[in-house]
């Protein structure tokens, strides 16, 4: 790279575009070939029904405690690929970049990309940059797609919660949010909160193996929390849902922070934790299986469902009484992924 | 909608998220029910290796003669999955939005987006919305990536081109940069030029009927215009190609206005076009395809594969002299898509 920044001719499509590509984003995200650099990827057929979904990232700052916007990009949409019950196979890297971005933060945070694709075992093949003039993005937003395949034909749905099901968290709520807030608004808080960014997708194939059909629903509370999610998914499967405050696990660093700042964890959002709906049988063999990896080191049973009142969650409080939850109003913290 | 604007709670993924999505984006883009909604998308398997590719739509202005970004960020992803020779099957639409986005755009551009979905063939799936603050974004990025199937065996790639295969492009050269371009600066430019920004599906699924594995490589000239991807597709395939300026289909007001910017339409973006290199035996067969595609109304054979010399594009100039075409250098029109 002769320039220590991008300019606008890195998006032209012409022969800085091709310096740029050549040069480090290819090299570093995937090394396709030249000769093999074409409109579309052309991958072979899967085995399985396909799961595929798409996420943009736009957080502010790009690099905080715990990660950065490129590993964040990679983790949040193997995870979406995994709340599906599929094996991630193939994920695409959109780049919008600023103007004027360090070409050093940017190889920075492609090598990211490049460690937690290698870590989630799914292959970056295709990608897009544009540039933009300063003042029109903020330094880069990053959107990836991923496609994965689904080896088995049980149904993991937000509409098939039922009955009895346990929920199981697999751990601590609000770190991201926390370490995000932290570094934005460079906050003194102990240093030891850190994102909990983080593919599930290893987690989640040994729960498929142990429990198989008995996983009803999963689904990542990132945007809104767990609060939001779980409102979600009473909606979506026409349930009531009761959980536990005294069974929620949240870092006394991160509860702290929270209580300072007026923030519910219940609401702050979670990079790398699932919310699972698992039938009573199988919900201590499943936690057993989170409890076995170092994502799931703090997973909790933290509630279940407990009627049939669509659309209903209730948390029974510390202290035994009991009030509703309701989804995130209005934006708690912005650009948070 | 209760706002006319977006406000930036709107991407919070709590309660305003859900309305936005509910009352607009979903009901327009795709229809899919709350009950089916989910982290990914859960499709049929496709029969047939998969095409995968990605692209983000940062076009400035957001309308333009002839289309908007919506429409735009359709076909372009959709012709990238046709280069490959693929059906396409399943997109994606990543938004980014600036806080106080007029609501009606952003719906105008939505129903733009289901409509050249519909008109393609294609199913929207999945999607995502962020929202960022006011002077963060440039009023709305668009990413859409999408997946098809390649139901033949034949290669149709970058690096495919052979000695003696005739270059065929689909229609007149540069109207989408100059549309851009004209709506953009406000230039009065003949009010005939339009973008011609459009999905080339329909016509590539009947080359391939009648060319099959003459067809040897497929490429949309978008940023960098003709000349641009004529030198991408002469490196990858080790090859010299000669084109004839006396055969460029240029629209006569293109050409004009070209003219007077001091703009040269071989390096001017399309986003309705694509370049075929065909086997000499199937060329005017393939010609006749698309003469019957009001896409390819104006194709014709522009030049040939005439030797081996790696990576050269030569010009034969309407008075007979010959030139290199090399790939543009700098930015010529940025935010052209």
């Amino acid at each position: 790279m002769k320039s220590d920044v991008i300019l606008l001719g890195h998006g032209s499509g012409g022969k800085l575009s091709h310096q740029l590509l050549d040069d480090l984003i290819i090299p570093i995200l995937s090394g396709i070939r030249p000769s093999d650099q074409n409109d579309s990827a052309v991958l072979p057929a899967p085995n399985g029904r396909l799961a595929f979904t798409t996420d943009s990232y736009v957080v502010d700052p790009l690099f905080f405690a715990g990660g950065n916007i490129g590993d964040l990009a990679i983790h949040g949409t193997v995870n979406d690929l995994a709340m599906a019950g599929a094996r991630p196979l193939f994920i695409s890297v959109g780049l919008i970049i600023e103007e004027g971005l360090p070409v050093m933060d940017l190889k920075a945070i492609l090598e990211s990309m490049r460690k937690a694709a290698d870590q989630s075992q799914i292959n970056i093949v295709t990608g897009d940059t544009k540039v933009v003039q300063r003042g029109k993005a903020d330094r880069l937003f990053i959107n990836t797609s991923g496609v994965g395949v689904i080896e088995h034909d049980f149904e993991i749905r937000g509409d098939n919660a039922r009955l009895g099901d346990k929920v199981l968290v697999s751990g601590n709520l609000g770190d991201h949010g926390m370490a995000v807030l932290a570094s934005r608004e460079g906050i003194n808080l102990k240093s030891s909160i850190r994102s909990d960014s983080a593919s599930l997708n290893a987690m989640v194939q040994d729960l498929l193996n142990v429990t198989g059909s008995e996983i009803h629903v999963l689904r990542d509370p990132t945007r809104g929390g767990v609060a939001t999610t779980l409102k979600e998914i009473a909606i979506q499967s026409g349930i009531e849902i009761t959980i536990d405050e005294a069974c929620l696990p949240i870092a006394a660093e991160v509860g702290g922070a929270c209580a300072i700042l007026g923030l519910d964890p219940l609401f702050v959002a979670n990079e790398g934790k699932l919310l699972a709906f698992i039938a009573p049988d199988a919900a201590q063999k499943a936690l057993g299986v989170m409890h076995r990896h170092p994502e799931g080191r703090d997973a909790a049973i933290i509630g279940e469902v407990t009627g049939r009142a669509a659309g209903k969650v209730r948390l029974k409080t510390a202290i035994g009484g009991m009030r509703a939850v309701e989804m995130l109003a209005g934006e708690q913290l912005p650009r948070i992924c």
